[in-house]
């Protein structure tokens, strides 16, 4: 591993936030309609009324129900390999949509800015969140921006909510998987988590690492056209193994994962043995776990496999029913030495401020 | 004036927030299902999925438009006469949506706490949410919580992003306004900003001051009902000063304020001839600015004051057309001595963290 010096944009000492940005009057008006506007223009954000006013028709189309989600960031630090809180901002809430099956449509962004941050950041972070939003296909629709002083928040966070349309029939829950299904996941995992641990400024290590953070909304696409799709989460904060803990109490069912299937990067498994981590645990950005029927699966990691970044898409395990002889809904992994070993839910705190 | 102690909800070194809570893991979902979920359980929140699903048949009969806001929650300090964060937080996301004419309806919450935060504040802050939103008709439906280590963040910061229906035939635009129109308040101004101030720790001063937090969609209902509603918005950080300014420089007219008809409560007055502040760019957390026909006011000023909060509702300015001795657009006072003074917009930074 080396040491590499990350590339931030530019700080000058020139232009910075300052309190009266976000006091409501004068300049914080030139803020957004000059620095925050310009990078989101669109017909329901540009009249900059409080709120947004969107035609209910437009929705009907779409599907039967409406998603909505809403997420905080609080990354540190705010660029990264691969992201930055801005791409997080956005597809972290779009994937929050996505999972349920749903078309991610409009979106609001709050900023809590600590005053004295370079406003060349902010520039970089809002065109990192155009870019991700337009990639997307979502909007910005409505949108708050708080200054506190220097010292009461770490430079940027933002919080995003969103709404999306759930079409029709889609029905995804984390209770519905069945013995015999299989768990798929849609490349390798702990690349986020592992990422932002190295560039953090303590570590003074750096592997070629690169976040996953990307929106998943194609790849959800693929996989409800290939698949009956049961349960179905992205895996962030607490990783896969949080989230199959959760299918697994959720259904009553036992899940048992297969080490050698389970796709981790060579970065991430010596970035993960130098601290002590287990990448089943470290937050992912781009990556899901889905279960579906078994006969099923076959043809939706291969057809998953075709989308950039999912190359790695994989069965990692199965689902079974809850025995007498294994009496606890839970996930368990056989490990690639043949023994068995349990896998609980996260329980202390092992990486903070990672998304 | 007289120093008066806080009364602030115990603090105990018990229980506090840790890092573990923000993690995604187990502490997280604890904290979620045995802190949070239960003041606000509903039958769309406590799946506890990573969206909300809401049928969207169930909009279709309240109106033809989504309302869809959001806005973050500084305010220093935590609890003030009248409010905390957690009521803002509610009582300003559902205002903003009231004042497109919007019934609100679903929220989410995203919460932002520091290390250390005693558990006791954060039941007292999500207390006060639960009532406000059940004082407003409104569900949350779906959140997020993320701890930052000790010195990132001050306390707790709030997010909510919200969405409502807006009724067909209503169209409320800060652009509407005409000459001959008036200009209505739902009662006095400054109290939210004049009552966070008093509360710091930094100003051994305590009038009278509470803060008017409150939510409005039932004065807003009632001046609906009794008056063609131009233009309409919640006078919060930068006061009645900046939202008279928007609304005149949309709308292209001059606005003249009569300052004997402006109500201001006599604490209120004090505590800005104390401090040197303008109680017209103090923000307000319960009251609203609305232009209506001239014709329409008094009916609408004499609904509005069977309020509890709303009794000194008053007409206190007319809309001018811009004229050749008067070029621009812009808000202007007419002073107890009789002259006329300009009223921009807050130029600088009157009160950080006021919400």
């Amino acid at each position: 591993m080396m040491h590499k010096k990350l590339e931030l944009p530019e700080e000058t000492d020139e232009v910075r936030i300052t309190l009266a940005h976000g006091s409501g009057g004068k300049a914080m008006r030139d803020l957004v309609e000059n620095e925050i506007l310009p990078y989101f223009t669109n017909p329901l954000l540009s009249p900059l009324e409080d709120q947004a006013r969107i035609p209910l028709h437009s929705f009907g189309p779409l599907g039967d129900r409406m998603a909505m989600t809403t997420d905080s960031f609080v990354v540190d630090p705010l660029f990264f390999p691969g992201g930055d809180i801005g791409s997080l901002a956005i597809n972290g809430t779009v994937n929050d949509l996505v999972m349920c099956g749903a078309m991610p449509l409009y979106m609001t962004c709050g900023l809590i800015i600590e005053e004295g941050l370079p406003l060349s950041t902010l520039r970089a972070v809002l065109a990192s969140m155009q870019k991700a939003a337009d990639d997307a296909g979502v909007f910005i629709v409505s949108g708050d921006t708080k200054v506190v002083h220097k010292g009461a928040a770490d430079k940027l966070f933002i919080n995003t909510a969103g709404i999306g349309v759930v079409p029709k029939f889609v029905d995804i829950r984390a209770d519905a998987a069945r013995a015999g299904d299989v768990v798929i996941v849609n490349g390798s995992v702990g690349d986020h988590g592992a990422t932002v641990m190295a560039a953090r400024g303590d570590l003074a290590l750096d592997a070629d690492l690169r976040s996953d953070c990307r929106s998943l909304h194609q790849e959800v696409n693929t996989l409800l056209a290939s698949a009956q799709v049961r349960c179905l989460r992205d895996a962030s904060r607490g990783g896969i193994a949080t989230v199959l803990n959760e299918f697994a109490e959720s259904s009553g069912v036992r899940i048992v994962l297969d080490q050698h299937a389970v796709p981790v990067r060579d970065e991430v498994r010596g970035v993960c043995e130098l601290l002590g981590l287990d990448p089943l645990y470290l937050a992912n950005e781009g990556k899901f776990v889905a279960i579906v029927p078994a006969d099923q699966a076959e043809e939706a990691v291969k057809a998953l496999r075709k989308h950039p970044g999912a190359e790695q898409a994989a069965i990692i395990g199965r689902v079974e029913t809850v025995s007498e002889s294994r009496p606890y809904a839970g996930v368990s992994m056989q490990t690639t030495f043949g023994s068995e070993r349990m896998i609980d839910m996260l329980a202390g705190d092992q990486l903070p401020r990672i998304c």
